[in-house]
Formats: C-alpha cells, sequence, structure tokens
C-alpha cells in the first residue's frame, strides 16, 4: 500500500489548546505524523509519494466558500489585530443568537468555529490546503486502480464541516475526498470514521445526501466531545434519510464491543455497495490515548485493518486523530497491514 | 441614595478567561467591586446596607430550573473530573447540532456557556446568589419607595440568559431584579443598558414580553463581543413586539454620539411610562478600559445620571461590566451622584 505525505503537515504547530479548563501545549502535533511516516517505512509498507496540486475547486465541492475564503485570510486579519500569538475565538452562539458574518476578526473565529482547541496559526492555510491535497493524491491513485491508499493527513478533517471548523480540524479531508471519487464517476461512496470522536462534519456535509452512505463508531456524545451530534437516532434526513449510521459506544469499550459495532457498520456499508470506501482512520481508540476513554489494544487494529478488507472494495485512508504518539505508528501502521494481509488472501 | 453590597462577592475570584487567544488573568475581579464601594463610602453618597437572603424562587422566574441547577452543582462535578482548577468549557454547538444536554461536566458546561472566559470556582454559586440577593434587595428598596438604590452586583449579569451564561455572567441580576419588580406590584418595567458590551442575556429574556421593555446602547456587534445578537433590527417579538431597542454604536465612540443614543432610549423609556427603571449599569464605556473601544471621559458619566433621572422614576442601579479598575469607582459615582443631584434640584 503507498502512503501519500508531505512535510507541510508542520507548518500547523499550534501552540495551545483549552482542554480541562487550561490552555495546555496541543495534543495535535507535528509529531503524531513523523511517528507515522517513520513507522511506514520502517515496515516497508510501500512507497510513500507526495501530493498533487488540487487548487481550492475540489475543497469548496464540500465547504462554503466564504468559510474557504475566511481560513485564507483569517492569520493576516488575526496578527494586524493582535500580532502574531495563535489565533483562538472568543465565544459562540447562545440559544436564540444570530448567525450574521461580523466584521472583527474576532467574530469571525467565532462564527467559523465551534471549540477554542484548534488554533491558526501563520502555517494554517498551506498546512490545510496540502492535507486536502494529500487526500485527494489518494483518492486519485484509488480511482486509477490501486486497491487501497493510505492518505496520512495532517491536521485532521472529520470534524470541519460544510462552514465550521474545531476539533483540530478545518478542512474535512475524508469528505473532500468521498466528493473526489464522486466526481470522478463513483456512483456511491461510503465513509466509515473509527476515530474515537464523532465524526460530526463529515455527519453534517453529507447528511442529505444518498449517494454518500456515513457511517462512525465514536464515543456517546452524552459523555464525549463534540458533546452536540452522534447519536444513535440521527440517519440521515430528506434525500439522504437511511443513509447515516452512527454507532456510539459507551467509555470504557474494549474489543468485545467495539468489534460487534465494527460488523453493524461493514454490513451496512457492503449492503450499500459503495464503489469506494473511505476510511477516517483515528486510533485514539487506544487504551493509552491521553484524552480518550476505549481500550483497544495494539493487535485490535490489525483486525480492524482485516475486517475493512472484508468488503473488497477500493478504499482510501485518510489518517484522521490518536494522540498517544509514541504507538501511534504501531497502531496505524497495524490497520494497514491488516488490510494489507487480508486484501491479498 | 443607598447601596447594597456584600464582600461575598469576594468568592468568584477566577484564575483565568481565554481572551486574543491567550488566558489571561480575569479583567473581571474583586478589586472592581472593592475599588467602588471604597469610593461610594469616601463621596458618602448614602449607607451601604447587606443583602437579605430571597432564595432560589425570584431566580427561576427567568432563568430555567436545570440552569440554575446546574450552576449549583457544576463546581462538584467539575472536581470530581478534573480536580480544583477552574471550570472552562471545551467547544460549543456548530450549525446543525442538538440541543441534547450531555451528561459529562464538560458537556454541560459547553452545553449552558457561549464563552471561555467565564470561570466556575470554588466560591461561584455563593458568590452569584448573593449577587442576585444584593439585587433583589435594592429592588425591594426601591419598591419600598426609596427613589434610587445602587445594587453593587458582583459577578455581572447582563449576558447570562434563561439558559445559559458568560461573558463573566451567571445570573442576570438585572433581569431577576426587573421580573421582582413585576412580580410585586409593577406593571410595567423598563430596563436601560449602558454597558459597552451589548446585554443579549436581557433581550433574550425579555424579547417576548411587553411588560419588560429592554433598550440597551452598545458596540455594534459587527464589530464586539458578543457578536450575534444586539442589531438594530431586534425590536422584540411575539407580545413583546416593539419593546426591545438596541442602540448599537461604532467602535470609537465619543460623547457627541453617545449623548443622541441615551436620549433615544431615555424618550423611549419615558413613552412607556414605566413603574420602575433597572440600569445595567457599565461603565466600560471609559475612554481607558483595557476591553473595550468606545471614548467616553469621567464627566461623562455624570450627565448620564442626569439624563437618567430625568425620567423621574423609581430606579434600581445594577453594577453590571468595566474593567478599567482604578477609574472605576469614580466613574459608577459619578453615575450615581449625577443622578442624585438631578433628582433633587
Amino acid at each position: 500500500m503507498r502512503t501519500v505525505y508531505t512535510e507541510d503537515h508542520r507548518l500547523q504547530d499550534g501552540k495551545a489548546e483549552l482542554i480541562d479548563g487550561k490552555l495546555q501545549p496541543c495534543f495535535e502535533m507535528p509529531k503524531r505524523a513523523e511517528i507515522i511516516i517513520e513507522r511506514v517505512r520502517d515496515q516497508r509498507l510501500g512507497e510513500v509519494v507526495p501530493p498533487q496540486e488540487f487548487g481550492q475547486d475540489p475543497i469548496v465541492r464540500v465547504h462554503k466558500p466564504d468559510f474557504v475564503e475566511f481560513l485564507r485570510v483569517a492569520w493576516g486579519d488575526w496578527v494586524k489585530a493582535h500580532g502574531t500569538w495563535d489565533a483562538l475565538p472568543l465565544n459562540w452562539s447562545a440559544p436564540g443568537m444570530r448567525r450574521i458574518i461580523p466584521e472583527a476578526i474576532d467574530g469571525r473565529l467565532s462564527y467559523y468555529s465551534f471549540d477554542a482547541g484548534t488554533p491558526i496559526t501563520a502555517g494554517t492555510w498551506r498546512a490545510i490546503t496540502q492535507a486536502a491535497n494529500v487526500a485527494l493524491t489518494g483518492r486519485q491513485m484509488v480511482t486509477a486502480g490501486e486497491r487501497a491508499v493510505f492518505a496520512l493527513c495532517r491536521p485532521p478533517g472529520h470534524h470541519a464541516g460544510s462552514c465550521f471548523y474545531g476539533g483540530y480540524c478545518f478542512f474535512n479531508n475524508a469528505a473532500i475526498a468521498a466528493q473526489g471519487f464522486r466526481d470522478s464517476g463513483a456512483a456511491r461512496v461510503a465513509v466509515l470514521d473509527v476515530d474515537y470522536h464523532h465524526g460530526n462534519g463529515t455527519q453534517e456535509i453529507f447528511y442529505e445526501r444518498a449517494d454518500v452512505l456515513t457511517t462512525s463508531i465514536h464515543a456517546d456524545p452524552k459523555q464525549e466531545y463534540p458533546f452536540f451530534l452522534g447519536h444513535a437516532d440521527e440517519t440521515g434526513a430528506g434525500a439522504g434519510a437511511g443513509h447515516h449510521l452512527n454507532l456510539p459506544l459507551r467509555w470504557g469499550a474494549k474489543w468485545d464491543v467495539y468489534k460487534p459495532a465494527l460488523e453493524t457498520a461493514m454490513r451496512r456499508i457492503r449492503d450499500y455497495a459503495p464503489d469506494a470506501i473511505v476510511v477516517s482512520l483515528g486510533v485514539d481508540t487506544f487504551e493509552e490515548d491521553p484524552i480518550s476513554k476505549f481500550k483497544l489494544k495494539r493487535d485490535d487494529y490489525s483486525r480492524i485493518g482485516e475486517m475493512i478488507a472484508g468488503a473488497g472494495k477500493p478504499t482510501l485512508f485518510v489518517m484522521e486523530g490518536g494522540y498517544a504518539v509514541d504507538a501511534l505508528g504501531v497502531n496505524v501502521v497495524n490497520v494497514l497491514a491488516g488490510f494489507e494481509g487480508a486484501a491479498k488472501s
């Protein structure tokens, strides 16, 4: 399996995120991707290739143009108002407040965000456009006939919606890739999100569409971030009714409850008969993850890869979360190698 | 004019608020009220009296019971999850997310808040119930016949809505007092909010009611916090249609533009013929305020007091914002003494 990777991800290197009442060093850090690419190389998973440039057109297929333009200019506007410390938003909409785009940069940060854990920095724009390019390059390789590709995106993307960022995510790399499959001829695309946190952005983007099936296994939003989406009764709406599947699990979930949930998701995906699968690959389900409360073990990730391979479909893995940095490489490559082993057998 | 005051406000003493991308020492600090009470005493404004206890009944007349109960238990639940560092929320609702109350304390903080600048601490519950008692005691004194009373509330209240806190505010002291006037026989009550920031909580609480006229002069929400409410076209709804007045002013406003806005508000209040006026008294319109961008001068506050007295109505002043700490006492007492002088003449 080939990996798409660029060191440009290092340009997203936030100083701090708000968590547990404090500004702490960002859990979403460059070292995450570095540990993973090192393991990819050590294990000889396959060739590592750089991304191509796709420009903004495939991005505005899933994100609103005003949101994309905001991300492009946000850092410059922030520096003019506040200097070169990372940009974090100030407040959000309470019930009854209105969606009117403010003029001031602080107000626009507030308008387009949903947490204070996702700093915008000098390098954010380049890093996030390159992460989208990584996903789109992987998509192109799969469309061209590769059985599976690993898009080592960073920063991650699945919390980013059509017009909002948060949860370390700016552009929804997986959604951009899924739309890319559609735009290059795939009739149906399935997204499987195995990140610990609910893929609220992906759900929002495709919620009213039948041409992209979205499925997510994640910590119950009653207990866990992002709290306000990801419940089992959210099954799609309008033309997309019946085309979204949430499988929330309670804190403490081990393989014995995770495996049946993944079987349910894979069954739904097989029934849907997609032309391609996009996997939002988070490994923050790991028992040692510092901000998560599932209890998967290293070997469980090999099983996840095998089960995904069982669908027998062209598959793009898109990197999402995972913050137990030292174990990240092992767990991610276990998924990918598990997939490869099962796909060849 | 008598002042209602208790040192219990000191129990709200947050360590930090998120502003300009950093956690900074809270601008809303105990010293604010101490400087003001010192000036009240120095200038012999009148007797200083302690608050009486009114319990939760008058609070749940304007705040939802589940919100009040959340504030009562929040600190204890936070300590169990995270220890004794101040509680700040993590994230908020993005478009399309759902209003379902989470189980986890982080999720409930997120559900009931709209910024990360309003820490909940060990003493918050006592401080905020006492601030409500200060307002209610002042209300009772005015109902009993005093021409005007100063409720030196801290923390402030006007950003707090029926079911959310933020902007340093938890209980909406001014709204609780206004409702208290209604519940003790006043047919109509007018609220005048002269804080630099829009009184979004007060607007939300009374927006569909005709028995409380709400008026607010503040920085344009296109430029300034809270950004998502406070526009000129918000004039009330339902039974309250026509009973809300927003007078947003652009950054840099001096007395020459502030005075006509206040005249407009006072004209509306006189036309409404209320039985009592509640003034949300913020002095962060001051030219030296560290987080605000209006340019009022010390003497302008005397004029504000005189103009409010011109309505000739029983008046309760409820303390809100103002962060140029050294000048706070002078500016606040200028309003109150200006009122007294005009009321006697």
